[in-house]
């Protein structure tokens, strides 16, 4: 279904979807851009049915045949635009012409976490971030987490430079949205789960930690961590070995070697 | 020495610290900038000798008497100057008060390889993002990397961001810049170095690499890896193991796990 051609980048659709970039029109109107090629057609392989409409420049149309096949299995109107209109939609500096609107993808907390078995999740408290929020899902897709699960206190996973920075991974695997923190440890810790703290100055060094049983990592705010209620909820305090001058690690940095490391001791490579 | 109190954003001096975010202006004047009162610290505390001069507010003044002391320690001249100064100066967009300006802090690439020991090094070949030379510099740090080679393809090091990703690892280690890659390479080779490609592609799996004798991890640029000329000169390629459905791991997260890698093979933890 290829609409139309759309020049215009004053036109109230064009509009409309530039007000994506805002949080409360996103939760108002119940939906999301996708930019880039890649991620797009992630979207509508592993989320087909929340695909809403998609937008690309003739160079993309040609230069990626696939997202239109995609796009007709899954009955998604697919439109033609300029390059203006297109920069005008997205928010990416380099968009690569290609751009999807989307309803959510997220799944309650519950789900994410009934999704658990004997794997790992990620929980992330008060990331604040776009760029670390959308690495550490990245990093939770690469290294087989089975969900993340990102407080009602985070950034949106919505906004455009955290599913940027997802990669596609936001497609990928079971993430919820919205609930608050307490309310994940609550859920997480009915579960049976084991709850393991990302913390710098963490007393339990990452090689001593006991990764082998279904367990959790909390990740907290780049500044201040983790909330002390929350590191009280939490079996341990587990940090990464530092052996240089380095103060720390970046939050992304510490979360995808301690996802590694669940990932390694599940016997992976 | 409080020399002065700056007020004026346009006078000459302002004007010529903010040239300072140009490349062409930084090679020319021999000096590059640093933000931030954590950065300005450790550059003060591991390069003292090259801090020409140091800016800060009334407000990070009283909340830094350390960097008073630091800056009367090592000769720096320092001026106190208005958030409005400060902010036209710097780059960064919560630059907190503190700046100052320093001369080169960079070694040569047989200084640096004469560094390694039995330990390891890390080399960029063609790196563009300055977030990504930025934190795998401060990934070196804190693995206890010897040092790391910058190739003359890369991204500036004295690049305003690179050197804000670095949180204060460029001043830790020897860091060499301004060679080209295939130099680097004949000088490893030399010293009898190994020289592992980390590549997502990589026949060899990260827990396969033998990381026990000196080393060299060689990271190719963000979107097409290391030139084929690079890749052919390495003993081997190793990847990350991927168990998810993420098609790779971004640069800065490869370097961070291989590095992680690297450290723990020599008993770090």
């Amino acid at each position: 279904m290829r609409v139309a051609l759309l020049t215009n980048p004053r036109s109230e659709r064009v509009r409309g979807v530039a007000s994506l970039r805002r949080r409360a029109v996103r939760a108002r109107r119940g939906r999301f851009v996708v930019e880039g090629p890649h991620a797009v057609r992630e979207l509508m392989s592993y989320a087909g049915s929340e695909v809403l409409e998609a937008y690309l420049t003739a160079d993309a149309w040609a230069a990626h045949p696939d997202l239109a096949r995609l796009g007709h299995e899954h009955g998604v109107p697919l439109y033609e635009c300029t390059d203006q209109v297109l920069e005008v939609m997205g928010e990416a500096a380099h968009p690569q012409g290609v751009l999807a609107v989307a309803r959510p993808v997220d799944v309650t907390a519950q789900s994410a976490v009934g999704a658990i078995g004997d794997g790992f999740v990620v929980v992330l408290s008060h990331v604040r971030d776009p760029g670390n929020a959308g690495t550490v899902i990245r990093a939770a897709d690469a290294f087989g987490a089975a969900a993340v699960l990102i407080s009602s206190e985070s950034v949106d996973v919505y906004n455009p430079k955290v599913v940027r920075s997802t990669a596609g991974s936001l497609f990928h695997l079971p993430v919820s949205v919205g609930t608050e923190v307490q309310e994940i440890i609550d859920l997480l810790r009915e579960a049976g789960v084991a709850l393991w703290a990302a913390d710098g100055s963490g007393p339990t060094s990452l090689p001593q930690a006991d990764l082998s049983g279904p367990h959790a990592w909390l990740l907290g705010n780049e500044a201040w961590g983790l909330p002390e209620d929350v590191q009280a909820a939490c079996d341990e305090a587990v940090s990464v070995p530092i052996v240089g001058h380095a103060e720390s690690l970046n939050l992304a940095m510490a979360a995808t070697v301690c996802l590694h490391a669940s990932s390694m001791a599940r016997g992976a490579g």
